[in-house]
């Protein structure tokens, strides 16, 4: 729970922006004062959250993140744009810092401006329910979810120079999900002492094997945010530069990344399973990528990971196509540890076998390029009919 | 019907490699040797059929096309290329013709050696019965036909230099449709007197502006394959160089080509409707095509128009993800007619008029980047929860 990591205080509440009544404002404050990172949607039309925020995260401390579920505010216009600032005004102003302290970020529908009475009001009741236990950990992960299924949260646990150090994350995903920042929405604490520009290095490393490398459609959202903020309440020896430590903290918080890109590939719109697929021997690592995500990302295999088919025509068909350099006669490809096609051929292998492979939650994909040495990979999810149920039936 | 141009014979018929018993072979024939033009799948694993026919097609005339459906015979190694060999060679013989004079392309599931007793079989079968009817042109139809429920063609008749002249049509498209060369399989007739090169010249901008404009599931296969031939039956002056005759006919093969790919539209692996997408004010004809291509391809806004829903923010956000250069102050989105998005915000619109609007067969999404002065379009296909069906229960 994002409520782990020592030195954060978090509340989420309803206040009326979900129809369903569900939670839908939350709050996560650092009191003492955090060094952030984040990350945001490369999106060229931004949300009015992601505007104030990318501005905000300037300052020298944050301490505080507003988030609402049941409304992006992008395409708002000005108007937009003042209510997200009030948002942090408010917010700042309850917790005596100053709004450029305040992170916002926002996630919904596109085009509809906040109802900011309802807005606000949510803001002053989650300000007063603020706690530091887990059940406000998990409200405050509850109050970002749109279509989501499942709470997406993780912990990781370990030790810098002596001193237990805590990383939590929690995210919302979904749909209109692709890289980069294949997120919408996530929220990281730690209790480690790190200072911002560690911070900054670390994340954006994180984040670059973890929800960039994360696809459900394709596209990202307008409104995607990763922030991460560093209460230092760990105690430990602050990591300024590069060294075991920042290595030991990077490796934890990519791990975690990986982990909440995993929680969300498998709760996307409409998903029963998710599969990696990892790209080898390729020429260069953006043409590793590139083939990672065709596959992910074509519908073709997505259904045929649905039907727990081992189509690997589709496979090639999509790494054939997608541009990459590709040497025919080493092109190969593995479904979990069955090798399906070998040095540009059909391979014969125990269908049996790798229909229990796909059938499970998660599975691995393993193609060999045979054009060099770089390597990448892509999660990405099945295609179901629910995703076209949600999707068609969700009106605007 | 692909026998309405002049000179022509044509058939079709059932050999076994369709465990359906359904036509599987097709035919199409011209005793007096045509000049032809070809275009291919660009993606880099071909088929061992088009490897064969992009050699072939450099002869001065071609005498005949051969095609199966049933089989792709791609990544099928040296066998699979002395099978089409093979089918070239025995055609080519019934007709007295030269090997090198015969085209021939494949399409059904990747990977699989062509059972050859059955394909020689139905080539002698289908010499047999070559005819000029219209009957044998559905029945060369029906044999391309893969997961296609309709038979797609088109014919266009005009007049040069005072001569009645017909280009005819026909198509199987369904699934692993993706530029360049949206295709899977598609031949052309015309009894129009034109040389060699200003075919090659006009397939090739009929071509860019239909069937390459056409999207279902983002990657072309490993078999796309068209081929234009011309008999000169209809007497026409030759055709020899751009000129108003040149520009008629090209106009003509383009409008043809492009009704062959909006049916393919129409009768994609699941689809209920078509719809186009057409990109204005872009800073450059690529920018405007791969805009209208994302958002052709996202499958949230092909969700939303099987939903019949005005849903414009997954529009906006497909562009803006895209990568091409936008000003949000002057972005602008239409469906149909009604403004949706003007300048940057939404419009205040009749969400009925709009819904009646995408409930149409086809309808238009137009986008306006603001940016400059190019435009390009493509054609997509709403996606159903039967494309699912489909290809998650079409086992390899």
């Amino acid at each position: 729970m994002i409520t782990s990591a020592k030195g954060f205080l978090a509340a989420g509440v309803s206040c009326g922006l979900k129809k369903s009544g569900r939670l839908d404002l939350a709050l996560l404050v650092c009191p003492s004062g955090a060094n952030a990172a984040a990350m945001f949607t490369t999106n060229k039309i931004i949300s009015a959250a992601v505007q104030v925020s990318k501005n905000h995260i300037k300052s020298k401390k944050i301490f505080a993140v507003v988030a609402n579920s049941g409304g992006a505010n992008a395409c708002t216009g000005e108007q937009g744009l003042q209510n997200a600032i009030k948002m942090c005004r408010q917010t700042a102003k309850l917790l005596k810092a100053e709004p450029n302290e305040v992170l916002v970020a926002s996630t919904g529908i596109i085009g509809e401006q906040l109802p900011m009475k309802k807005v606000t009001a949510g803001i002053s009741k989650a300000a007063e329910g603020l706690s530091a236990s887990a059940s406000a950990g998990l409200d405050f992960a509850k109050a970002i979810m749109t279509t989501d299924t499942k709470v997406k949260k993780a912990v990781r646990r370990f030790r810098i120079s002596g001193k237990n150090v805590t990383i939590a994350g929690t995210a919302k995903g979904a749909g209109m999900i692709g890289p980069d920042m294949a997120t919408t929405l996530c929220f990281i604490t730690t209790d480690a002492a790190i200072s911002k520009a560690m911070l900054v290095r670390s994340l954006k490393e994180a984040i670059g094997n973890s929800l960039n490398r994360l696809t459900v459609d394709g596209w990202q959202s307008t409104n995607d945010t990763v922030i991460i903020l560093a209460s230092g309440a760990a105690g430990n020896r602050p990591i300024v530069k590069q060294g075991p430590a920042y290595k030991k903290f990077s490796r934890e918080l990519m791990l975690l990344c990986q982990d909440l890109a995993r929680q969300m590939a498998l709760d996307a719109e409409g998903a029963t399973k998710s599969f990696k697929v990892v790209v080898k021997s390729a020429a260069s690592k953006a043409d590793a990528a590139r083939a990672a995500k065709a596959v992910a990302d074509y519908n073709l295999v997505k259904c045929a990971v649905h039907g727990s088919d081992a189509n690997w025509g589709r496979i090639i068909c999509a790494v054939g196509s997608c541009g990459v350099e590709l040497n025919e006669r080493k092109l190969t490809c593995k479904i979990g540890n069955v090798t399906v096609f070998k040095n540009g051929r059909p391979s014969k292998f125990d269908h049996k076998k790798v229909k229990k492979i796909i059938l499970q939650k998660e599975h691995t994909i393993t193609i060999e390029l045979g054009a060099g040495k770089a390597s990448d990979f892509y999660y990405g999810c099945d295609l179901s009919k629910e995703y076209v149920t949600i999707n068609a039936d969700y009106h605007t």
